[in-house]
């Protein structure tokens, strides 16, 4: 992570705020952030024998789709209209409590059963490379048909429609339950590049630590750990409410598609262990971390300590000769007057190094 | 958090104190506070088609109103007179153990069946500015009312009676049941804005923590680590007393009803892992402090090691030439009648700093 | 705590001994300590009508007691006599593994069943001031009598003679099990006020934490996370066995005692949960303890940089004009024969101290 | 502990290796260690009325005894003969791939049904004196009889056998599945000893740390953290195993033993919460050990940061007047011209010291 | 471990790549990598009387083998060639969603249902001399038949090959149930070297660990570390999955069979016991790294204090006597003009020595 980016990612933290529930709201109230853009509603309708795709579509076009092919998929992109969400809400008998859910940016994922139709919320994660990035996604399985609401454009349904234009695979043989399943296993396919990603990163401060470290790597991790927080939350509880509605049989699920579900399950499985186990690799590094700084001390200390321990007893002995005791005593500093007096000094202060040095070298401070 | 804030919290915190049970007392024995405000009766009766509000009524009235309207709700404020909080449990028939509960301000929530009554502990919070407080709100569902028992006014619950008032949404046409699932929600909404504000300060200590790693950060992050304690001891027994009532159907709560308390329920959770997220937001800030705090001691020893180290070998050398020997004798200290022997001298000394700075820059100290 | 206390209550710790159950041993052997002191026998028979209370009593005046009293409660104190407590056992018709628990002084709490009766192991806290002191406590519920064991006199249970004496609240007009729930619940609600001691006390060693961290903080900390698990461990198998019995009914708990149970088991709840935050608070201090040492350390060695940082170029300075050479030869220290030599050496070491009191400012040092 | 024995212990811990279980052997295959003294077939044969023992039985004798008495123990010391041991099993009908578990040195305790008979494995522990020890004892119930299988002679079944010698307690009048139970029983008991003498040992270690904290006390520490994690994974499945035993009735143990298996079982839960509490007292002692350390250090760099503060003024006064500016010009150092000078000088240093003094006593560190 | 190869084991992990699951791709799409070398197929057939075996078989011969022997294995190494799986995942009726598993070489271990047959994905480790290296298995269990895929040829297998050869124990006689159990259980004991090896080198790091706390040990105790992660994610979702099949009758392992695989679970639970405590003893030995790198620190600090405490004031002694005030006033240093000046200075600075050393010896310094 370069320094500015590091910068640019702790400021947009900071601007994200959590739309909290207003208190006391009747329940079924519309959260419409007045910034979002309007809904662009994008449809398919499709039979083994057919497709029909509508890239901006009205709600009387709608009708018609629905009434022609038996799986019809409504993609709603922005939610910044409330008349038209109500509509959508009113023709497919969507409860106005999902609906209510749908508005609300920060929902918890859950799979809840109105009826016999189910309602998915789940969260998606968008280009890990400034930063992991999550939006909400809901979706709406009723008799025949999917809602699907985003708040911006993802390209992780992208394949899903390639799928149903070419007809690959079974997904046009299929009913509104394997749409929806379709749907939601590339939302959680979706997380692992970016963990992925994280755990790549991690691995380049890991490589860095012991040569240089520096308070930002803890930065980064720090960061690092944040999102794979976030994540955590947004596939946790999804993990939980997949692995009751494959429990439980009945609702709008067949059996068969259940069996295709237990997979999306097992991936969320699998992504809620890369989180812990990349999680767990973070607080090891801010151990090694701790220690590496530690060891650099320890080497500082020890330069320190052997100047110290050197120099204190030469300059000991050079002062000692610096005094100025009347010589003329005999008993008075005899050395100064010596012929060799000065080489003898130089030759006590070099035995004096030597047996530091020697010393140190036992001690395996050298 | 300015100083005098963080220490009139310091202070707060010390002031209040837990009323323990009274050991072996009899049950249903009320505790009644000498110091609580006498109680003050704010009763709502309502219909689909009408509704009375009466902010200060008598147990007469009560009684008309109960007669009158299919919904009462009785909302009690102040617990200290224990005559008229027997009258009301006698009226409403609240079971005396419930009764107890409600004067004990330090019960753990719960969610309680008396027969098909419905007894509800919650704790409320209150604007967060100068710090969590929290305080006991009681709420009994009858036959065709509601009964709410708190110690100070609070306004979580006045968006309510606007909807009441107005008939805004649903909650003049529906029972008792919807009333009660109405005011828990909005004790539950109400816990959102104080985990905001403890994540936006947790936030602000953060960024200043690298530049200035006091101890006082260390005091914040603690108190928050309490408060968020606190939080959690209010919502996490919710959220499984409400994850129970969802499962078992019965009682007072409709079909209906149950489908919104689900919602409440869901928010139960995502407060619980919010305030998961905030402490474990603390403990890593903790450990970020002790880093940047090592940092701080590692540049400091690196100062003083890098000026010992080019110092101590400069004053050994002026020392050796302060020294006294006998000039007269050529083997001692010739440099001393060296004609640039001064010159020499600072040329060796300018070659020490020199090589130490080399050997400095090579280990990356500088 | 004053030093003597803390010297006190570790030498207290070190002499109490757990007594170890004896490898083998056939069950129903009871363990008699052979300094316990002998048994004293109070006892209470009362109905709605009467009660007669005995300080001492004989085994003769318990069967008469038994068949004239709807309620006979026995108060076994001291555990001494092995032949008494069999005779007791008898008479009641005390299950022999029932009776070996009660003479073993370190069981694990529970509820047991044994046929229609209840066996209930507690652990009962005295007095908090020199030290969390607990003691076992037995009740065994029979058919219309109760028979409590305990190894010292209690006064958590004189409350509940008090009720019975002077026919307070409901206590004289219910059946054993009321009576067995009453005792349960003082035993329980007498651990609060010690979890509040160690509170203030954790609150006091807080706010002298970063005044002066010194390691007699950390010992009692030690001391009291040390107290802290043995409440735990004397509260948390009681919440545990109190949910076992409110769940299944049947037994000698008639349902409306089943009511109270579950407050007591709420309060066991609460008290588990006091002592986790406890000790959550003392995790807490001894982090804060080891980053105020760090802050002291940093304080201490910035002194000495900063000492060091400015007195070392000034020694060298003088120790500079203190070298001997020849001043003959013009290119010698001629700085030495300067009319304002002095004077000029003096503002340079001005200038050096200047210099780094600057550069010490900007560093934040100072 | 004492330094070699340390050592000792360091050294044993190293020897001893796990038997891996061999990779795709045929399950039912016995792993008889070459080393492994022979079986000894030590036989009690009793009823209520008599009892037989044979220390050193017979294959032939074992088929009379078995017919004669209603309860046959058969215990098997000695792993180290295949014919004899395939003799045991098919004597007794022991599942062959229980009979593979008796000779795996190193299997997880549990409880094991096969058809009726059950069978256990459990981990006895020896001597604590030289650390802790622990090997495998598995018990087979069948119909009337028990055989267990001990790898060396433990002294922990002789008060069993002396049950059965004196007919102490109900031990002759009952079944296999008591002597079962008794044999499991002490087994159990005779983990307590060395918990408590561990728990001494901490003690030990938790006094001396303040005076001496040594890295010896780590190591010892550390090596009571292994032998507690030894033990509880001796202890915790055994827990696991006899909590699904006692759920589940049937099988050849008797509803009345079925109550003495609940108290083992509670000694087991017991045992466990020792481990824990023993094992979070460790933990303790390290960070205690920690702060002690760096009190230590902390104490150290007072002294020299006293020392250095002090000493470098001083110096840097004498190093002032040792300067050799020519004094002829009036502005060169008046002052050693002075008649008191030298009084003044040694003033000046006194009263820097002095005021250091006083700065350093405001500061609080002496 | 030696330095190049802790560098070779670094890069190693860097090079392996999890492949990600393709987002949005239609379910059942193979994923072969094509660099992966083309499948081999090794068949047996065998029945009690007799065995065939065949190294490299093509798709004509299965189906004689499959229709003559009751029991047939089909063990598929190499996974590259699409054609080829989706021919034997016809022949044998596998399951689109197992096939497409087969190929992902991340699943997560799991036994999963289609029907009657049973699907197994177990991860199988490699040689641990250099480094944990982990391979995905398949096994599909159907009517009669195995099928297993690997990516690389396992040595893991080659005993129950033996068996099968050499009619070794029950696998003969036993259907296809038993030697999927078998194989499993090969794969499961294959994990035991590779925890004993890491056991052996913690215990050597551990011994090192005082001598000389290196910051390599931290690296190599960093990826044990995560060696015992992928250990640990290679068998706890195995034990849970074993668990359930063994709670769940029916299917196509019968009830002897079923009595061996909970062998095999066994196995699993001690292993993942195994991983944790290895993952513990990892933590304690940060910790000692850090105490026995903070001792190495005071040991330093003690010896530059000791060096600066004594050395500063005769330094300070020998710079007072190396002043030059005027001496011809007698107030001024007359120690300089006394006989034995110099010997009393030398006396002084022998006293002030002692004095310290005594000092230092009372704080236990030296």
């Amino acid at each position: 992570m370069a320094e500015n980016e590091l910068e640019g990612r702790k400021r947009k933290k900071r601007k994200k705020r959590v739309t909290l529930p207003q208190i006391g709201a009747s329940p079924g109230t519309l959260f419409i952030d007045p910034d979002a853009p309007r809904p662009r509603l994008r449809v398919f309708g499709y039979s083994a024998d057919g497709v029909e795709e509508q890239a901006a579509c009205s709600l009387a076009e709608l009708d018609r789709l629905k009434a022609k092919y038996p799986v019809v998929w409504l993609d709603v992109v922005g939610l910044g209209d409330e008349q038209l969400l109500r509509a959508i809400g009113e023709r497919f008998q969507i409860h106005p409590l999902a609906l209510e859910d749908v508005t609300h940016s920060h929902q918890r994922p859950k799979l809840e059963r109105y009826g016999d139709d189910l309602f998915i919320v789940a969260r998606m994660v968008f280009s890990p490379e400034d930063g992991v990035d999550i939006d909400q996604v809901s979706l709406f399985l009723g008799d025949g048909f999917v809602v699907s609401f985003q708040q911006r454009e993802a390209e992780v349904f992208e394949p899903v429609r390639e799928r149903i234009r070419k007809a690959v695979g079974r997904i046009r043989t299929r009913g509104a339950d394997y749409l929806a399943y379709a749907l939601l296993d590339s939302v959680v396919d979706g997380v692992f590049p970016v963990l992925e990603y994280v755990g790549n990163d991690l691995e380049r401060i890991e490589l860095g630590l012991f040569a240089n470290p520096e308070p930002r790597a803890l930065e980064e991790i720090q960061l690092h750990k944040r999102d794979l927080l976030s994540v955590r939350r947004a596939i946790w509880p999804l993990r939980d409410a997949l692995a009751l509605v494959l429990r439980e049989p009945g609702g709008r699920i067949t059996e068969d598609t259940r069996l295709y579900l237990r997979d999306t399950a097992d991936h969320t499985v699998q992504l809620v262990e890369l989180v812990e186990s990349h999680r767990e690799l973070c607080n090891s590094l801010v151990d090694l971390h701790m220690t590496a700084m530690s060891h650099r001390m320890n080497e500082v200390m020890k330069v320190l300590t052997l100047i110290a321990t050197v120099f204190m007893p030469l300059s000991f002995v050079t002062g000692l000769y610096g005094m100025n005791f009347d010589t003329e005593h005999p008993a008075n500093m005899p050395e100064l007057r010596w012929q060799f007096g000065y080489p003898y000094a130089i030759g006590l202060m070099l035995c004096i190094t030597g047996g530091l040095l020697v010393y140190f070298r036992r001690k395996k401070w050298i």
